[in-house]
């Protein structure tokens, strides 16, 4: 049942080229999946699936409700049309016992651990195949050793479901199907900014749930920054009054039900408190944190209560964000202001002390504040560029200025997140998703053990011209882009012509998202979220 | 406990005056109502909602489904944040019997009818008081003659519902309230194209619940256009050949549950379908349609065959669609290709035919159809223009290019739906909300009982340029506008300074869209859509 990849990217590439200039027909739908799996063989029969398929688990975690729950939402999506699954039509079709190929979906999950951490292990083997000799009912099954990778595979089986409106029924071409796949990268994140605009918690959800469609698997949450700060922190209550508004808040159980619900998910929420600079929001609660009036970032670097601030911020959510990644920002930390301030310039002096010792000497207290509360912190790249090896050895280095920091940072062996703000900041709207596609994090990097130090890429959704009203378009589709880069072999998505071998899927994947209720934005316009310019397929636009 | 009306605008004006510059507080926010009640009063208590509130119904009505699951459905969007309802703190709170104002509603339906046409009473009452010497528990309740009355008193109480952040409850303020509520007009419609760009269920959905939000009552679907032909015919089952691909459709079953799903929210579906012109896609499926190759369209006027294909459509769509009118198209029809076609121009010749005539034939022979199946036939505004008296006298003609249309159509008898382009047509983006908010349907027309022959307006989001991705910050928040000016009193609407009496309200009811999970674009953008220019409160952009 093993397979020859090439031979298959090869077929792929010809079934494309048919299809490229026509929406898609059964015979080709196939392929349509997004992200490609690393391993996958398929034949020609087509499948029924039985809208009251069964669900049978097995396993050590095959009872999880982590996979109960994610059956149930799959089914919703598979049978989404009236005549589909619980239906009138549907139980008539039961009681006429017609019959169908798939009536069972098996999900064996071998771990009992829920634990979501990064590099989870997210592989899984989906296999579709008709009732024959060697088995006496047809079945689809779900093998993986967590209930994490179910979840993958779970998604993978939605994307080979077609409602087919001739026979009314969901189909599964180009049966027998025998997927093996895991992610490339064991971090795949969005990043999201509710300080420049709110989003309600339901848009938070929405982002989440299209996230697990393309198997992103981090939630980056930069919660706060200068303009807003929405988050309760109970031992520092005034500090969401630097909120926009009353109501422009997160309690602490509205962001432990983000992280709930997306560990359901199996996505992992890295929350975000950005500093020295960007906090400029923390002095409405606390204006002591300001080193003057005039002066009101970066953080007053001088007082302990500032220290001991960001120590309570970091309890509070530590008993929110249970991923082990926290991230400390520390960009764009611009000290001017610092010099201009008295009692701040004694304090340099009385330490011999640089305005850049005083920012690093920031970023390493910071950085002992979340190693203390058990978290591995992540800075911005400026903190590597300033301060190289005197950080923290455990610090995972974020990359969005330059090109090669990642280069230099697993050089001096600190590990590093891919996000170059030339092709993965969509709040840049110049560029269209080849670019985010064929932008490989793996670049300049030969030494496999070098490799292993980058643990992943991440899209940045930054808030400041996007709000509730355009941020999924703004997402959607090019997170889609760099999801399946970080999800498929590298071989697979750095060879061939992708206007053949990716733009016919990602098409399909963009309406796939609109048919689940994203707003995902046509493909082709140059700008991003752009309308469509005039009528047409969804799969033309 | 009734109420000077006046007053309370002025009271209102005042209100708003206070707030306009900065984001509501609990003080101003009682009169975030969005449309502005007929009438209403309230006082200065703040009375907290016992997350775990009961739903007390009664009358002949009250057993409806449509309550119960209406209630379901507003309780969830009450207690959203997740300290609310169903969490452990609500629970921690009901076994500590902390003590809540309200910890019932109770619902008075009289009438066990459940039938939605034109004109059903959507009136309510809505009372909110603490207990006290007259009532033992405190209370809110909502009297109506119908299930569709209640529904619009649920949504109003919803919006009294405001989640405090301090207390962590939900609360309402400036009780007792007393609202007395019924709508301007019986027709207050949006429109949504499926033709230009193909709407998937979900997001059709999206659009209807958050129509009942605005208090909006009919979705007017434009189903088929020359573009594409979406719907299942089951008497032509070609006919969805036209659509754009085997995956852009609509089944019965589709239909049928969008139809539902309306209903459930008090909301009517009228189907279109829009001939002799706007018609090209149904020779996909029947060539015979078009005149000739090289005329696809208006359709051949001179074939019983064009008259028994409309018949089945209406036949197969009178099965879905119980609202009585249904709306026959009939703009913009180009005969100037009916000349150039030989047999066309022979029969014209054989009945002594101009090609208007043949238009007028068309027009009034589909009206008969429709009529024939027991609907009330709605026409645009060219078939009046152009015809007259000589429509069948039930005709509903709907406005779309002159302003003063339905001041000559009900001069002449004729029923007229209101949606001036130039105001209510949602692709134009020049339209500011203030045009929108200040177009006033019933200009030019003095007579009462001409006034009543207008019976209502639509706003018209045509699909040439909005797909899944753009379509409800398009639709968001204009329709807002036009859905104030047709529910509310005119002289509430129409009287003061509306950056005063308005703007907040709509700000405030924009966010509500989001914090719903609705992308609403700001309202201060000059050309509708546009993304927020910075960062910024929702409540301020």
């Amino acid at each position: 049942m093993s397979t020859n990849l090439l031979r298959l990217i090869l077929l792929f590439i010809t079934l494309s080229i048919t299809s490229s200039l026509s929406t898609p027909s059964p015979a080709d739908s196939p392929p349509y999946l997004w992200p490609l799996p690393a391993e996958f063989s398929f034949g020609n029969e087509t499948l029924s699936v039985d809208p009251t398929v069964t669900l049978i688990v097995a396993g050590n975690g095959g009872g999880s409700l982590i996979i109960r729950a994610a059956f149930d939402r799959y089914m919703g999506i598979i049978f989404k049309h009236a005549s589909g699954r619980g239906s009138l039509l549907s139980r008539i079709r039961f009681l006429k016992m017609v019959e169908y190929d798939i009536t069972s979906l098996k999900i064996v999950v071998h771990s009992d651990s829920e634990e979501l951490q990064l590099g989870v292990d997210e592989s899984y083997t989906l296999m579709v195949s008709k009732k024959n000799e060697q088995s006496i009912v047809g079945a689809a099954t779900i093998e993986a050793n967590t209930v994490y990778g179910a979840l993958r595979g779970l998604e993978t089986f939605s994307q080979l479901c077609a409602f087919d409106y001739i026979t009314k029924s969901v189909q599964i071409y180009k049966a027998p199907w025998y997927i093996q796949d895991k992610p490339r990268f064991g971090y795949r994140g969005l990043l999201i900014d509710t300080s420049r605009h709110y989003l309600p918690i339901d848009v938070i959800k929405q982002i989440i749930e299209s996230m697990s469609f393309a198997k992103l698997n981090v939630l980056h949450w930069h919660i706060v920054d200068e303009q807003s700060f929405p988050l309760e922190t109970p031992t520092y209550p005034n500090l969401w009054k630097g909120a926009y508004s009353r109501w422009e808040r997160y309690t602490v159980e509205d962001a432990s039900e983000i992280v709930r619900f997306a560990k359901m998910r199996g996505i992992n929420v890295m929350a975000e408190v950005d500093v020295p600079g960007h906090a400029e929001s923390w002095g409405t609660g606390y204006p002591d944190l300001w080193p003057s009036l005039s002066c009101r970032e970066p953080l007053d670097v001088t007082k302990n209560f500032t220290f001991d601030v960001i120590s309570g911020i970091l309890a509070d959510m530590r008993k929110i964000f249970p991923f082990e990644l926290f991230h400390l920002g520390g960009d764009e930390v611009n000290t001017d202001c610092w010099k201009n301030t008295t009692h701040v310039k004694e304090w340099l002096q009385g330490r011999n002390f640089t305005t850049k010792d005083a920012y690093k000497y920031f970023v390493l207290r910071a950085q002992q504040i979340a190693i203390s509360k058990n978290w591995t912190p992540v800075n911005w790249e400026e903190t590597f560029s300033s301060f190289g090896k005197d950080l923290d050895p455990r610090t995972v280095i974020q990359n969005w200025l330059v090109s090669d920091i990642c280069q230099k940072a697993v050089a001096k062996g600190f590990r590093c997140i891919f996000s170059n703000q030339g092709y993965w900041y969509l709040d840049h709207l110049d560029v269209p998703w080849e670019e985010v596609y064929n932008t490989e994090p793996l670049n300049g990097i030969e030494d496999p053990s070098l490799q292993k130090l980058v643990i992943g890429g991440e899209v940045c959704m930054w808030g400041e011209t996007a709000d509730t009203s355009v941020v999924l378009q703004t997402i959607w589709p090019r997170a889609a882009a760099a999801a399946e880069r970080m999800w498929s072999t590298r071989e697979a998505v750095s060879k061939g012509n992708i206007t053949l071998t990716a733009l016919p899927r990602l098409h399909y994947f963009r309406c796939l998202l609109n048919n689940r209720g994203v707003p995902a934005a046509p493909v082709d316009n140059f700008y991003a979220r752009r309308p469509p310019l005039g009528p047409g397929s969804c799969y033309a636009q």
